[in-house]
């Protein structure tokens, strides 16, 4: 049986794989709105953000809370802090899939993207919830071993990103600057997903190693 | 006389307030590499932002020795952990102005924006580094009322991100894509960097007054 302190933690932890599993939802639906024009679809991923943000307070006010009561040292303490910052990251995953919703709202009844984008779009958001489910794992599992394949999906993700670029800058690229402006931003906004989805899995790493992984990003 | 808790917080405060100073020096001198097409300037920003990386870590192995040694509780403990919040968004700052190096790096010796967004981004550049001073100042003065000012440069940074994608959905934009998209990425940086200095100033509001600022991003 697990004393107090691991019960709480573990309370935590679970919220943690929870806002994992809703930003990878998130980026879905968001994707879906996209390259279907679905408004509707797009406004209820916008919505659902404040679930996820509320998510990120539990995490953060259970923590002070666990600090407080059981005053945690060493290894323990530094759990709790960094449950903290995984929520801060993962919070700001699910901004960057409300970032992709609002630009299939702005749009409507457009696309959002051209055609000659979507296969990309469509592989980035697989990579990015696979990512967003790896991570949930990672987070379940303390597992340090699964850091190294969220970066191997991240450098997917970094090359289907320069991908998009590479279409963008190609002579035969005929849907003006605006589009351009657009794709290169939500290209953007996944890649972004994919950095934090990095800096969760250092921050375990770090938890089970007690080294930090460098991340650039 | 303080007591050891607060003065240990003064001296993590001090390295948060010397962080913001640094991140709008790297700002400052990323922007001139940008603008001048200064290579060695845009390697001293990217190199020096290890500093910054550094000194956050300072402030988290701070914080957290604090937590250790003092177990602090109420609002003592809220602002021992804001204080990891805040060096996670300055770092992020520093993140941005790097990046901003970063393109006047790979774009060398070009230079990295036409003529005719120059005026806009030497714009974006003054409103940054003035909300990088007033987020040291808000910090150090624990100044809740500077957060109303901080809002309102990061709505100015806002409206001149909003200026260059205007330049760039011109008709009269004869760039090409590929210096629209360098464009949209350098502005969405700075913006990026306004939106960390609201969410620094939000949680200055939290400390001083109890209750969250809403802020989205």
């Amino acid at each position: 049986m697990r004393d107090a302190f691991h019960e709480d933690l573990d309370k935590i932890s679970d919220d943690l794989v929870e806002m994992t599993r809703l930003v990878g939802i998130a980026m879905t639906r968001a994707t879906d709105a996209l390259l279907q024009a679905d408004l509707s679809l797009a406004e209820s991923v916008i919505a659902a953000d404040d679930d996820i943000d509320q998510l990120r307070r539990q995490v953060d006010d259970h923590a002070i809370d666990l600090l407080a009561r059981q005053q945690p040292v060493a290894t323990d303490l530094r759990m709790v802090v960094t449950a903290m910052h995984m929520a801060s990251d993962i919070e700001r995953m699910g901004d960057l899939a409300r970032h992709i919703a609002k630009v299939a709202r702005m749009r409507y009844p457009e696309h959002g993207v051209p055609d000659e984008l979507r296969e990309v779009i469509t592989d980035m958001e697989k990579t990015a919830a696979h990512l967003a489910a790896k991570t949930g794992e990672a987070i379940a599992h303390k597992d340090a071993l699964a850091a190294v394949e969220i970066e191997k999906d991240d450098d997917a993700l970094d090359q289907l990103h320069r991908k998009v670029f590479a279409t963008l800058v190609d002579h035969s690229w005929a849907h003006g600057t605006e589009a351009a402006v657009d794709a290169t931003l939500i290209s953007r906004y996944y890649e972004r997903f994919g950095d934090h989805a990095v800096a969760v899995a250092a921050r375990i790493v770090y938890l089970v190693t007690g080294r930090y992984a460098d991340q650039q990003s």
